[in-house]
């Protein structure tokens, strides 16, 4: 009774979750700290009006908010620019969607999110993958327009990898394609730039943002798109009526208006992630410099699968990730300083020294 | 650069969600009462552990604990006979996903919950619309196998009538038809009677149920299916990897928990169920008996058009639901007893004594 790509198709495998709490997790990218304290008072209000009511449909607050905190980027913003999610996921459920059927094709890099296959394959869709470069760049071919070719998806920065095309080359790659692009920005809090500017410039330019890398609300389910109004309007269509519970909303806007946590937070995770980067150098490692909240790493001699099966047993996840013939390694989340010397001292157990 | 039929489409209007609270709310079916205490108390845990982390992506807490709670009349049930859901409303969009492609056939009844069309419209599929008769009667041809019709979606209690089909009458229908039969029982536990027990005897059986309704939890957007695991594993795959967050499984399952709540509030709200109606045939309103949190009636002599706009400028919002050549009338949900006082001193004023 299943339709056949569905009975065909494998779901997505979303990185280990252990519920006991014994790992050193740097496995999801999440933030190590808690929230800003500013959400648990506005969820504990949400909660004192009631949650008898409905939530409202378009988290009106929290546009109004973003299009505040974004401004300064893209001038003309207003909240119908701004459509929430439950969690960014969420959005790029929608926007494939939107923009791809049966037949159509998505175009995205290898190796990137895993999902982007997923949602491909829900919309019996084909995949047009154009792979990195063992440097992380991206050929002229993602840019090639292909009339089957119905939507891009742009992770920048990109996971596994961290790094980041800068905002000019997207904007002539999105000059380019006839289909929107995505620019899948989930981890560019983390990063030196953005692309949000190039929304106001080129209407088939849609932005993803999540809240939960860089708010610490990976467990809130929020992330919203930023697009022009009338893309926007198409794409409330597509979404469910009640897609963000009013908890999420309260929290999220609480969140994004605390923007004292949001810098001090930022610059933990930044100062984490330069030791981070410089103690692995001397452990050996090798890899790109990282515009995200993770790095994407390689040993000089040991096998990237035996180093996560060793680090697993002494209580520390990482992400392991064989792209197939593109090759394999390790995505390690940047965690707290306490993380990092646990992480530290049992690669110091596994990797000879040096 | 979107899909023709969804640039085509009209979105789903939810009903009227007015931000400024002056209202008599009875529009939208949501419970008079604040949640379970427990709600409060479990959200607040889940964000003193930290919302950093992502969710369980099973909300497997609330699985096993909804397997305890409908064992009495599903003895075969153990968790993977359940998935969660953002909201039913989650739970039927990925029903449609799964089982309905371009060019194939929804059948559902009229008058009946309105995002079915707009589920269907998403997945390009035609609507094969069976009319229940004017006393609430489907006839033998929702039950009539047709190869085009790849989902049958049946509303029991159905909105806006609040009337039921038999559990056996359902069960007859499910045997006839080839196609899965989605028993949507967001309504169920005000009635006397439930469809859990089919779930066991026919895998193309699937039952959706909501905490929206009665466990007063519409603002936190929680739903669940109950199917055989063979189904359940194929659904898996195309929700949303993270689709309900830390604080709604941590809340529903509270919530769930709480069986003296949840009789108590059931009580109190047949009871003005119960009143209502009699109070509303005393004004000259006629509707079938309601297994749900509202009434469907009209008036012997006002138009009902006429009677929502009366009301919203006393203050009351009812729904006016208009279905066309099929008729009009309104919807009232089952609120308070202060709030049914209210609603029957406007309408007084409206309807002219008898």
């Amino acid at each position: 009774m299943f339709r056949p790509h569905i009975l065909q198709m494998s779901g997505y495998v979303p990185g280990e979750q252990p519920r006991d709490q014994q790992f050193v997790k740097l496995n999801t990218n999440e933030n190590p700290y808690p929230c800003s304290p500013r959400v648990k008072a506005a969820v504990g209000r949400a909660i004192t009006e009631g949650l008898q009511r409905y939530p409202d449909p378009l988290a009106t607050s929290f546009r109004e908010l973003a299009a505040e905190v974004h401004r300064a980027e893209l001038p003309q913003i207003t909240p119908d620019w701004i459509l929430c999610g439950n969690g960014s996921d969420d959005l790029l459920t929608m926007l494939t969607r939107c923009f791809v059927g049966p037949g159509q094709g998505v175009r995205f890099p290898r190796p990137s999110y895993v999902l982007y296959a997923t949602l491909a394959a829900l919309q019996e869709a084909f995949l047009d993958v154009v792979d990195f470069d063992a440097a992380w760049r991206l050929g002229e071919r993602f840019a090639e327009p292909d009339p089957r070719v119905r939507l891009a998806l742009l992770p920048n920065p990109n996971s596994p990898s961290g790094t980041m095309m800068a905002p000019a080359e997207v904007a002539a790659v999105a000059d380019a394609l006839p289909c929107p692009l995505v620019v899948d920005e989930a981890y560019v809090d983390f990063a030196d730039a953005n692309c949000l500017p190039l929304v106001g410039r080129n209407e088939r330019v849609i932005v993803t943002r999540s809240m939960s890398k860089s708010y610490g609300l990976a467990g809130l389910r929020f992330g919203y798109a930023v697009a022009q109004p009338q893309v926007i309007e198409q794409m409330i269509k597509v979404k469910d009526s009640y897609n963000c519970d009013a908890l999420s909303i309260a929290g999220a806007t609480a969140a994004l208006g605390d923007r004292e946590w949001f810098a001090a937070n930022r610059a933990a995770v930044l100062a984490s992630r330069a030791r981070l980067d410089e103690e692995l150098a001397r452990l050996g490692f090798a890899g790109c410099p990282s515009q995200a909240n993770f790095l994407w790493r390689r040993h000089a001699e040991q096998p990237s699968a035996a180093l996560y099966s060793g680090l697993k047993e002494l209580g520390v996840l990482v992400r392991y990730m064989n792209y197939g013939d593109w090759g394999d390694g390790l995505r390690i989340t940047v965690g707290s300083d306490p993380q990092i010397d646990v992480l530290l001292d049992r690669l110091r157990r596994l990797v000879p020294s040096r």
